[in-house]
Parts: C-alpha cells; structure tokens; sequence
C-alpha cells in the first residue's frame, strides 16, 4: 500500500506517485507503471509522475531545483518529459506546501530544469524551452501518408498538416514514421488550421497511444505551424490557441526562442493504492 | 471532498462511493456518476457501486439486508443489478468489517436480494436468482446481422451465437437490436464455443459500451447455450467457464433453476475525490 493522486491537464491524465526518498517505488518497475496505468485493473492513466527529491536521483540538477519529476509512460518506458504533466506536477507540489505557492517553480526533469508559473486565472505556465526545428519525414495511418516536420522539444515530434482531423482515422495503431529520422520512436501531431493563429490538434503519443493532449505535441504543432506561415517576422513574440481533444492549450513563441505552454491543471483524486 | 475506492472483477471496474446515511451524495445525481466514471478527467470506472443503508435508500428491503448496492452505469443511468459490481461490492463490505467475514452476505439491490459467498480460494459466488429465458430475436453490428436469444436475469440480455469474436468488430457504436423486444435497451453478448461446458464472450453493455466483462451476461450466455444444447437434462446441475476479456468466470446453473457466478473481486485503491 502507497499513496497516490489522481491529476490531469486537458485530459491528459496521470496517476503522481509521491516517493519523496525513493524509499518506496525503488526503481519504480515497468510493471507497476504498466499495473497503475491499467484502466480497468488498475487506476488508469496516460502515464506516471512519481515525485522524487533530485538528489536523490539525479544529483547533479539538485542545486537548481529540489524536485525532480520521474516521468513514465503508460508502457512502463521512461520518457524526457511531458508538458502537460509537469503542470500536474507543479499543482500538486504548491497543494502539498512542497514548494512556496507565490514563486516560480523549478522542476528538475530528464530533459533538464524546467520553470512553472501559476497565473491570474489559475492556469500555468511551463517554459519548455528552446524548440529545434528539423527535418522533413512522411508519416502514415493505414494507406494515407503525409509530410511531417520533425521539431524537437526534448522529445521528438513529427507534425503532419492535414485536411481534416477524422483523415487520421481512429489511431488506433501507431501510425507509420521514419525510423531514420525517429530511431527513439517519435509522438505523431496531427493539425488544421482554424483561424487567425488558432489551430485544432490529435496526437498519437508512443507508448501510450491516442492521447486527449500532448503539451509538448502542442507546443510542436505551434512552432510548426508558425514556422511554415513565416507568422513570427524579426522572431517576435506570437501566441497561438492549440485546441486538443481534450482541451484549450495556449502556446508562447518568445522572442528569446523559448516556447511557454498555458493551460489548466487539476488534481481529482488522492488515496492509497495495491498494484 | 468525499471517500471513494475502485475495484474490479475480471476487469469490470468500479468506483465505490462509501455514502452509509446517503447525506454525502444524495440523489447521487448522473453529472457526479459521469465525472467519477471518465477515464481521463475523472477516476474511471464502467460505473458506480454507492454503498448506503437499505433503510435509507429501500426501508422494504431492510429487513433482508443491511446494506444496498445503489448500481449506476457510467453514462449516470440507473440499473437494477451488476453480476461483477456486487463481487466487489461484499469484498469492500468485508474488507471494512461492516458484515461478518465468515457467513453468507446479504446484499439488497433493485433486483432484489442477492447473497454472496466468499470461496476458499478468495473467488465469490453470487447468486443471481432464477434465470429468464424468452424470445428470439436479431442483434446487428454495421451491416452484419445475427439471431439473439433474449435472457433475462434482472436485467436484459441479448445472446447472439457467433463464428469468431471478432466478427462483432470494435463495438464502438451501439449494436443496433429490436426495440420491441427490449423497450429499455439490452446488453449483447456475442458467443463462441470453446470446448466442453467452456464458452468465451465479448459483450457491450448498454450505457457503458464494450466491456472487459458483464457478470449477468456471462450468465445470459451460460443459460442461453446450455439450452441451446440441451445441456440439462431432468434440469440436473451444471457448470460452464465462461472466459471474457478480463479474465475467467465460472457459471452454474443449479437443480432449483438458480444461476451461480464465481468469479475474483479486488479493491486496488481508496481515497478521496473532488468530481
């Protein structure tokens, strides 16, 4: 028996392990993740952010930030980072009193330290940092295929513009991606434009499948997008809605080349759990 | 803030809302069933199992039990039983201490009283009552169709004998079935034989979609192929294994025309929510 939360931000839904000393989950198994994550056996989730002190397992980062978030897919695998959870994962350290509720929030990840601010409206913000834009691949569902930009954010994307979002079909396999350009695996963004700086979002995130949000997949599809219009002249700062399923995510291209990602986050749940 | 569990039976998963005086939920409006029952946004669970007195909620009933499973699916529609919901239900009963270990477990629902066994090897049989077995009639999934035999076991099911379980496809959408029979819907079965007295099934059950598991519809099956072969001659007992996605349940259909369910219950977590 362990403690566990039950939190999400725009759908994308995690079970937090708190496990201040890493006393309790050890290496924190792939199967205990896979067992957690079940969402039917278990408590469900699209993956797991246990919540570690940094020097306890990555001391290196612990001068900058004293939490670390151990980021895990559904799968069990280990994952850089994850832009919607580390709003979950902020939310949760301020309601705990882990970290002062009126500062920025630094959080040590696999991807480095990353800072989360509460807003006005009691959305928050993460600064994900500076975006790379690369390579053009193709990726495919089914018989369909598309051009896709590879932009990285820690973790690798493939953003596919398409006509319509029902053209990806039910995703419910991973869609086709060049394992050239992705040897890793890659999280796949479908996009439509929508309006003056407001585009519409799915994704398929590897290891977990069709997702209801992605945050760092937002932020890709953003710079993207932004990108291919030639929308940020002299790099000045612009701002785009990205709606996703389960969601209104808005996405920050600063003029210092760093991207912010806002959005709602929401613990529902706490107890003690048997997996 | 209120204290929930989840649970599950061959993975029918549950959320268990503890509301002993039924002051904390009410009416236990569908709103709160649906946000407890979302996958993402909520808890997750193919419904609710609320945990409140009979005297509160049925006085007629008090005599018989001390507590009733007040059974919501997940779309916050109301229903008369859950032959893997009560599992789970007497295991939480015991578990809390709040009847005793080692008798039978009365357990007052809107089907009426059901009694629970704990097995020596931590199965639970359920008793179910007399099964009803009525018309035939078709069950269709896109443009296929199949014969269904209507049985009845507090609540109604449709049992369409199929060549392959995945002939039924994703069960996405609702099959479609004879209104007229079943004015307030149906949970559908498809069946393949497996071997002596040894079935397997998919189901969807109405308000809930496909499921890993329906209890009463894997008695539905058991009663609605041992018929079909005239398995049960001079009405002599008999005992099916009925495997479903989320495990193996055994069914038996006793001498005085009862059917049995046997089959895991198992309390994974408990906590507190705010949905």
């Amino acid at each position: 028996m362990y403690p566990f939360l039950k939190g999400h931000g725009t759908e994308n839904d995690f079970v937090l392990l708190p496990d201040h000393e890493g006393f309790e989950h050890g290496d924190l198994p792939a199967e205990r993740v896979r067992a957690l994550c079940d969402r039917r056996a278990g408590i469900g989730g699209d993956g797991v952010l246990r919540v570690i002190r940094t020097a306890v397992i990555d001391p290196a980062q612990a001068d900058q930030a004293e939490w670390f978030m151990d980021y895990r897919n559904a799968d069990g695998s280990v994952s850089e980072m994850c832009g919607n959870g580390i709003r979950v994962f902020a939310q949760h350290l301020i309601a705990e009193g882990l970290v002062p509720a009126d500062q920025p929030v630094p959080i040590a990840t696999r991807d480095g330290l990353k800072i989360v601010v509460v807003n006005p409206d009691d959305t928050l913000t993460a600064d994900l940092g500076r975006p790379q834009l690369l390579g053009q691949s193709e990726v495919t569902v089914g018989d369909r295929a598309w051009g896709a930009r590879h932009v990285d954010l820690g973790n690798p994307h493939a953003v596919a513009f398409v006509d319509d979002l029902t053209d990806a079909g039910l995703l419910l396999d991973e869609p086709g991606y060049d394992h050239g350009e992705y040897p890793e695996g890659v999280n796949v963004e479908f996009v439509v434009r929508q309006g003056e700086r407001h585009v519409a979002m799915r994704v398929h995130e590897r290891g977990s499948g069709e997702t209801r949000s992605c945050g760092t997949g937002a932020c890709a599809v953003m710079v993207a997008v932004a990108d291919a219009d030639g929308d940020r002249p002299d790099g000045r700062e612009v701002t785009y809605r990205v709606d996703v399923p389960g969601g209104v995510l808005n996405v920050t291209w600063t003029a210092d080349d760093r991207v912010l990602l806002t959005g709602p986050a929401e613990i529902v749940a706490a107890g003690i759990a048997d997996l």
